[in-house]
């Protein structure tokens, strides 16, 4: 269907302009409620659409389909199923949302049976996690650590521009926005202190990061060529990496953060589709010096996608803290899944790539607590509630994402966590 | 069954004085065959004991049991049944195999059905693994390498005795004995170099460890103290921690080892029992300065099993470079665990943690060709096929394992890996 940029495609399902999901988005996720069994569906407004009713009520005839993959708790064998099902799944029920279109819009009794309020459901992580890499990929957020705890002159350590820097993570403790999070204990050492202490970490952050999911597998020894990643990544969502930064201070040195990072990563539970994005693409940052052979590319490659971080107070609303935006990436997706399988690492459907926290070079960009309030040498003023060098206990961290259309945006929905006490 | 250590337990299958797999072992694995598929088992001698056919002639009665685990091509659903009933399952086979027990030795037909020959099966990964974590817990290692590549006189990191150092690996690339693995492709930044060159690594390394699996899970929030550690693992197998210095070096700092290490990493097939292993307790390293109260611990927590590495060239045989024991560890396993879980870190049935490189403390125990040949300062001979400093390509890269009874020992079958060239 096309249509000029002017007349966006409406549905009947009316989405109002700030809506995550109008029928330019349809991302796929797993829900479930107190009669439906957590299982795959699309989301348009405030609903959802069942995809295993419409596939019984025989609206779902979608070349490569399998009925059994649209009962299933994960996403991952419908996504296994490959692109040209996937998105004819998405363009068949975009089909049917189409405002013109009688199908199911005038079949009350079909309509209950397809359309599910998201009111009423419970997201679930969308798919089985296998392995989870957490790359560092915003030049202004690594010139931002390393202007802290190293040298201002020299921020970027020698291979940041050689390489997109990542690490593999915690797969088993990344939870889907809403669950919430206690605050962490472990070891820390104190300035100046002669031996470590344990305790509830001080200084619970946030990190304000997207995450790809891969949607093909390779076999180990195979490697992805950039020009060839695409079709490799099923979609995006919105990644908010814990961290606790007293414990990662004193654990990182030599194999990388661990435990300061594995106590919970919160995730949005919409996977939006490199399709729903392919409007949005802009070009990248001008990498200097050149890259090798392996992380060239050609096109544009990043995306246009705005990002906010507030912090809502126990009892009190959500406070804007970082308003930044996907384009900011220095090292895009494709270089990044170049880079994890050059040496042949194997991946899988539904594995997680983070792309590190996204800064933008203005202060109220920032992606962390660590940066907007500069290690704690300038707090933020919550009004009515202090001010915060990192998070409280009871705080909610609320992320956002959206690329903004011409009258409808295409949204991911909020990544939300509140951090409970630690126990005692 | 209790006998005295000067009478081992003898099975009707007859087992030499060196054999890995006595009826005192009795290791878990998934195998199949030409004509059963993959299923779990348990290793005698030179058969596996196929435990599906077992309990369907009625001989594999235990509290707990669920048939259709016995079927299944990963252990994780036998092994989340729970100690209870794998042990059950374990102690029945002991019974069924024992010299004195007709019920199977005398029965023909059944020994056809219940019985494999290992030399005609495939083994496979035993376990689906969600997350896997490499500590760095030998002493010896740690003090090697910061020896070379820090400063002999503070060699260990501040962090080093406070805590068991630890990192998230890749799961993907985690594969069976006897899979090869392709040298792999990466960066690297020659000594001088103005900018990294791309290639094949020049330093292929293995890294001798053991590893554990867990077999009881944890929700997130919940921590694992050490004296409870042992209810949440199940069992033990080799781990070959393949390495890419050059790539290592270049890549690592800050945030830990990544292509690296994800292009393969390869473990034994059986899991052997701690119930196995408990004879073979030792007492571990004195840790001094005193840990942290959440690290302490009573009793035995150690293991003697020894540990070798052989370097068989293409067209060679074997030659041992290294001859090392599990005991040398200066942090345990529970330590690991409840490090792993004080922060809240959930884990999974299945889980791997692999022990870091186990080396002792003389040049004959090391556990790394970085270390055996020091920085390549020392090559090792290997009679008849030149020397090494690394890994060549078409080496096989064999390592065992076993904990010495009296006229039997507790082993652990091969970890073998072939490296081959890599794509050009």
């Amino acid at each position: 269907m096309t249509r000029s940029a002017e007349t966006p495609q409406k549905s009947w399902i009316e989405t109002a302009p700030d809506c995550d999901f109008p029928i330019q988005n349809l991302p796929f996720g797993i829900f479930r409620t107190s009669d439906r069994s957590a299982r795959p569906g699309i989301a348009i407004g405030d609903y959802i659409v069942d995809l295993s009713a419409l596939f019984q009520a025989n609206l779902l005839n979608v070349r490569g389909i399998i009925a059994s993959v649209l009962t299933q708790p994960y996403l991952n064998d419908l996504i296994s199923l490959g692109k040209n099902t996937t998105n004819g799944i998405r363009e068949r029920v975009r089909d049917l949302l189409d405002e013109n279109n009688p199908d199911v819009r005038d079949n009350l009794n079909l309509r209950e049976r397809v359309l599910v309020r998201r009111s009423t459901a419970e997201m679930q992580v969308p798919v089985q996690i296998g392995d989870y890499t957490d790359f560092y990929s915003s030049i202004d957020h690594a010139t931002n650590v390393g202007t802290m705890f190293r040298d201002p002159n020299n921020a970027l350590l020698p291979n940041w521009k050689h390489l997109p820097v990542g690490y593999h993570g915690r797969a088993s403790s990344i939870v889907v926005s809403g669950t919430p999070i206690r605050r962490p204990k472990g070891q820390q050492m104190p300035e100046g202190a002669e031996a470590p202490v344990f305790g509830p970490t001080r200084q619970l952050d946030f990190e304000l990061e997207v995450a790809f999911v891969t949607g093909k597998s390779t076999d180990l020894g195979q490697s992805i060529p950039t020009e060839k990643a695409e079709d490799y990544i099923f979609g995006l969502l919105l990644f908010d990496d814990l961290s606790a930064r007293d414990i990662q201070k004193w654990e990182y040195v030599p194999l990388g953060p661990f435990l300061a990072k594995n106590f919970g990563s919160v995730i949005s539970p919409w996977i939006v589709t490199l399709e729903a994005l392919e409007p949005f693409r802009v070009k990248g940052a001008d990498q200097d010096p050149a890259v090798l052979p392996y992380l060239e590319f050609e096109g544009k490659k990043n995306y246009d996608i705005q990002l906010e971080v507030a912090i809502q107070p126990a009892g009190g609303n959500p406070h804007v803290v970082s308003k930044s935006n996907v384009r900011h990436l220095y090292w895009n997706m494709c270089q990044q899944l170049a880079h994890q399988t050059v040496n042949g690492c194997n991946i899988n459907v539904g594995d997680l790539y983070a792309s590190g926290t996204i800064s933008g070079p203005d202060p109220g960009s920032y992606g962390s607590m660590l940066e907007i309030a500069w290690k704690g040498t300038k707090p933020v003023k919550i009004p009515g509630f202090g001010e915060r060098k990192f998070i409280d206990d009871g705080d909610v961290i609320i992320m956002r994402g959206w690329a903004q259309g011409k009258g409808y945006r295409v949204g991911f929905g909020e990544c939300r966590c509140e951090i409970l006490p630690a126990i005692t």
